[in-house]
């Protein structure tokens, strides 16, 4: 049959005419691109195309659910009106108690403005609902963490801060999410200010504490110093200058942080922000200028959290012995690595199709679910610090290579060894508003529980 | 044992000095007057008190799940990235699919400044948020809804107009409760300007429809017309403001509405705003004064929705033959049924321990189901009437009476009947954003989810 030729793979392809359908090959490209094929036939228009993906969005990702079902008069008066009412007041009488009588002490927020999503740019609100309610998906997943996706109808910074400072009270944490930069520094240091609960910027902070779990590792095979090594970073949106500040919180002692401008240095007039300024201050101790490909000689490291294809491999082919080079850029990195297989002997990619993926799934599930355990107010430095020392180590010395610097999402062992070493970070640092539960408190709350 | 003795039904009691609970008897008053009964005695001292109430709020009571789980590379690369980019892309070029593949179209946020929550006044949104979560149960529990909770740290009416108009984008329908008169007025006519999505203000519009169910079938059992019977009703708030209108626009002719100023009338100059000027215009045809219990001399309905014990037994006795009460005050209302069994013919509560309980738990979830399946834009008068005659009509010939003119919560049947009624005059009145679906869509869909 005609159209079955230019399908490759199978589908169901409904024929309106007979109002049935029929199991027939689909190509294995883009659903785009096999109805243009089909399309492009004499007598056939496409009407719909779908797929697997489309269908299991179908409806949403994720939904709600009462913990206990509500049956009887009984359930009524015990989830609901009179009961409740008493639960209220206690609550009234002390807000702290919302953290043990509320949802707040599991929930989260993942909050964006769809302004910048995945690579896909300003998008708006509605369509960055896929993508933040797959979020929700994974801190549940990996974290057991109950977070809802909050998609916000505007992109100012100060009614994005108020919006989401008047939503708090449910909530224990919040994540932003996909908010461009530089507005999102705005929105999360007044965040921190406002509001009392943990305010996580995971496209910072998350890559950040990846990156730089990837590169402790990185070094640990190529044995190389954190405070010895020179640093060429493309990218100063919101990653890039995290993994900046993450990496010289490290010990790292010379950092170039480059742009489409070139380095960023201390009196550059071209594209800067406050945030950039801030940056030529702490980096670049030499004051190099120019493009990224000419800095790359000499330099030990190079991180890319940029655009597709900006780095040529003859540039890295001058980086220093053992070079680690970080092309994060997705779906296309800086440099394809086949392309660099000579002259860098650490490669890792955003990509799962590579070794060392730094993905960031890595991070936030056990960051946040750390942060709810001890009901910290902020995320700080230690914590993040914590949260990539606790990364890294889960590769031992006998699995770490070149090629298993950074180990796999699906490993279970992540998120739990992340949650209790940045609770412990918490617990050090005093933003901790939970006292450290002692084994009689455990014994209460079972006790409690199981004689009801 | 000494504290046994003041109690008098099972507890788990633990002592603390000797790290070990026992089960003891507990009193079946409430566990504070326990508390204060062992409190009481000598080298005794209660640490913690807990009930079964309180342990079914540990940690709240609702939570967010995923649909799918994500176990795999294949489920991570079709719920997240890359898979998701194309469902993205898909919405930013039709927004409207926002409606078909994220969770909107069964999605409701229950919204909430803890200005006054049940009968607990002003307490705050920390301490609201028990209630809210246990209306998302209800929604989910008898409308198939997932509803999530939104406390706002705010109570200026700007404010939270503002905050619901930027997060609309994630939802189908708004939920406002418990925001207190005049305000929640104000919030919600300006959000049916702002957003394109039904905002339900429950407390209004739940209480309004319920209220005239009960009426309609109250007048069935007294056999007298809406538009002949005189009405005085207490309470100008939310709920009553709400039933006036609904009455009115059911046909009521002569509703006098009286607030602790006594009847409201036009040239009233005390304790007036414009909702009850706008109430003055339409109600009180007489321009009756004076309190509320010298206006029931022979009245044919009183409906209270105000405060405990504000109706005097002998003024129920000056109403006409066959009077019908609705004494809606909660916990306690306006007068008990015990003292006017003599007046009135027929007596309605909101409590669950009589007959007749006027619980809007009869009306929400199937207003907001029937609205979010046809994707209405508001819910308009067309559909409140259509969700109060599905109600009544619950009832039948057979099994209506002076002690049975309204449904169980618990009859399964009601809110899959109020649904279908209010999408039906949804679309009757164009606000329906979705078309009517066919048979033929019904067949596609199910065609396409079975073959994948």
């Amino acid at each position: 049959m005609a159209i079955s030729e230019r399908l490759t793979s199978l589908a169901r392809v409904r024929m309106p005419w007979s109002a049935t359908s029929r199991l027939m090959p689909t190509t294995k490209a883009t659903p785009s691109a096999s109805s243009n094929r089909v399309n492009s036939m004499e007598g056939v228009r496409v009407v719909h195309v779908s797929d697997r993906t489309f269908l299991m969005h179908l409806g949403g990702k994720i939904e709600v659910k009462s913990k206990i079902p509500i049956r009887t008069r009984d359930d009524l008066s015990m989830a609901y009106t009179p009961g409740v009412a008493r639960v209220c007041m206690a609550i009234a009488e002390d807000p702290a108690k919302a953290w043990n009588l509320t949802i707040k002490r599991n929930t989260i927020a993942v909050v964006s403005d769809g302004s910048a999503v995945l690579g896909l740019g300003n998008i708006g609100p509605f369509a960055a609902m896929p993508v933040m309610e797959g979020k929700c998906m994974l801190f549940k997943e990996f974290g057991g963490i109950d977070a809802f996706p909050i998609c916000l109808d505007t992109q100012d910074p100060e009614a994005i801060i108020e919006t989401v400072a008047r939503i708090a009270p449910a909530f224990g944490g919040i994540n932003l999410e996909d908010i461009s930069a530089p507005r999102c520094f705005v929105v999360e240091d007044a965040l921190r200010e406002r509001i009392d609960i943990p305010v996580f910027h995971d496209d910072q902070h998350g890559t950040a504490i990846v990156v730089l779990a990837a590169l402790t590792n990185a070094l640990r095979v190529v044995d190389k110093s954190i405070d010895s090594v020179r640093i060429v970073m493309l990218g100063a949106g919101a990653a890039g200058v995290a993994c900046a500040k993450i990496m010289l919180a490290a010990g790292v002692r010379d950092i170039v942080l480059c742009d489409r401008e070139g380095a960023i240095y201390r009196g550059r007039r071209e594209g800067m922000n406050a945030f950039k300024e801030q940056i030529a201050h702490e980096t670049n101790p030499n004051g190099l200028r120019g493009d990224v490909n000419d800095l790359l000689a000499g330099a030990d490291v190079f991180v890319g959290v940029s655009g597709p294809g900006l780095i040529r491999p003859s540039a890295v082919a001058t980086m220093a012995k053992d070079a680690i080079v970080f092309a994060m850029a997705n779906p296309t990195p800086e440099v394809m690595p086949e392309e660099i297989r000579d002259y860098a002997r650490i490669i890792a990619t955003g990509r799962s199709d590579y070794p060392n993926q730094i993905n960031n799934l890595l991070a936030f599930p056990g960051v946040m679910r750390g942060a709810l355990d001890c009901q910290a107010r902020f995320v700080n430095e230690a914590m993040k610090m914590a949260a990539a020392r606790a990364i890294a180590a889960v590769v031992s010395d006998a699995e770490l290579g070149e090629e298993y610097i950074i180990p796999s999402v699906f490993n279970r062992r992540i998120a739990p060894e992340v949650a209790e070493a940045v609770k412990a970070a918490a617990y050090e640092t005093g933003v901790a508003r939970r006292g450290r539960p002692t084994s009689e408190d455990e014994e209460s709350l079972a006790t409690l529980v199981g004689a009801i």
